[in-house]
């Protein structure tokens, strides 16, 4: 195990988890890594950036789909093409993660890291009035269909985690940390897992 | 709903739990209730402590024990005896949470006060090794049986919590902060509930 710590960020469609994340890495002052981390993993792996968004977008439910869209990449491992995705973005998750404390959003990054860097992984949710009211209002989503697209992507990453990781989406034992982050707010929140990371950081010097 | 917020605490066996719920009341000068509530609750009720407490160890899952111990109370509610000292329990935890703020342990406080009072659910949990430690160094455990009695009181609680309130023991989404004990410690534990608490106050006060 390296000596840093990372965190990672699961979250629920809504939650705000990605700003968090966010501000978290600016006030930490250390990497952060979304969509970043698609490029990233795309360059790596030689993928095009077009196929790995769509990964993203689709997830496992829709391997059909992706197959049928891209082929069965014939010559390269005989893998799904989903699942080869997944090896990819693991790898650059488990080479940014090794180089130094960051913030890492999604993409299972608590279970692609356990037992090869030190993690806090952290699981942010809130109620669906706020969910609605931020994916209507920040992501710009069309009113009427916000609740169902919270539906819909929700379970979309509980499909995505639950497939490449064995475990359950959403359990508190699985996380260091859950907050329902509308109870205090966003600053607050990322007050909340900076404090964490400070204190753990701080029994680990004791 | 009140003015006031209630702080409930769900937790693991072993995880420090109660422990951060007495530290956390004594902080925030307000009452603590755990065994004291049984006592309450008995007293209120006209049932004899023993009873409760057997309630308590035995859980729901051996209702038909309590019932073969202490028959069913003909001339009571037709309720199983369990059903009816869980009931009076909720009427004791919602008593004591809409005279003021104070921290709850166990006994689905955060279910009994749902609707009724503002509050903030805590669940808190730990690894199987920092359990192990205290169950045998702190609760006097002999070294042994700890697994074996984490394993079947994590198992006791999960079944009365899902049996009385229709839902998922340990569901991050059901809490307001889910926290694993020691990766930080219970005193910096205690720290970061007592930071939700008054962050959220701040907010609601804003």
């Amino acid at each position: 195990m390296g000596k840093h710590t990372v965190i990672t960020i699961s979250r629920q469609y809504g939650s705000g988890g990605r700003a968090i994340g966010q501000k978290l890495a600016e006030q930490l002052g250390i990497p952060f890594y979304d969509n970043e981390l698609i490029t990233l993993a795309a360059k790596a792996s030689g993928f095009g950036e077009d196929l790995f968004k769509n990964a993203e977008q689709s997830g496992a439910g829709s391997l059909l789909y992706s197959m049928s869209v891209y082929g069965t990449m014939g010559g390269f491992f005989d893998l799904p093409v989903s699942d080869k995705v997944f090896l990819a973005q693991s790898e650059v998750i488990r080479n940014v993660a090794q180089e130094g404390p960051c913030v890492i959003v999604g993409r299972c990054a608590d279970y692609v890291l356990k037992g090869k860097v030190d993690a806090i992984n952290v699981f942010i949710h809130s109620d669906m009035e706020h969910r609605v009211k931020r994916v209507i209002e920040e992501y710009g989503r069309p009113a009427e269909k916000a609740q169902e697209a919270i539906a819909k992507t929700d379970k979309r990453r509980a499909t995505y985690y639950n497939y490449y990781s064995g475990m359950k989406f959403g359990q508190a034992v699985n996380y260091h940390l859950s907050i329902h982050s509308d109870a205090i707010g966003i600053d607050a929140t990322v007050e909340l897992i900076k404090n964490f990371y400070l204190a753990k950081a701080a029994k680990e010097n004791a």
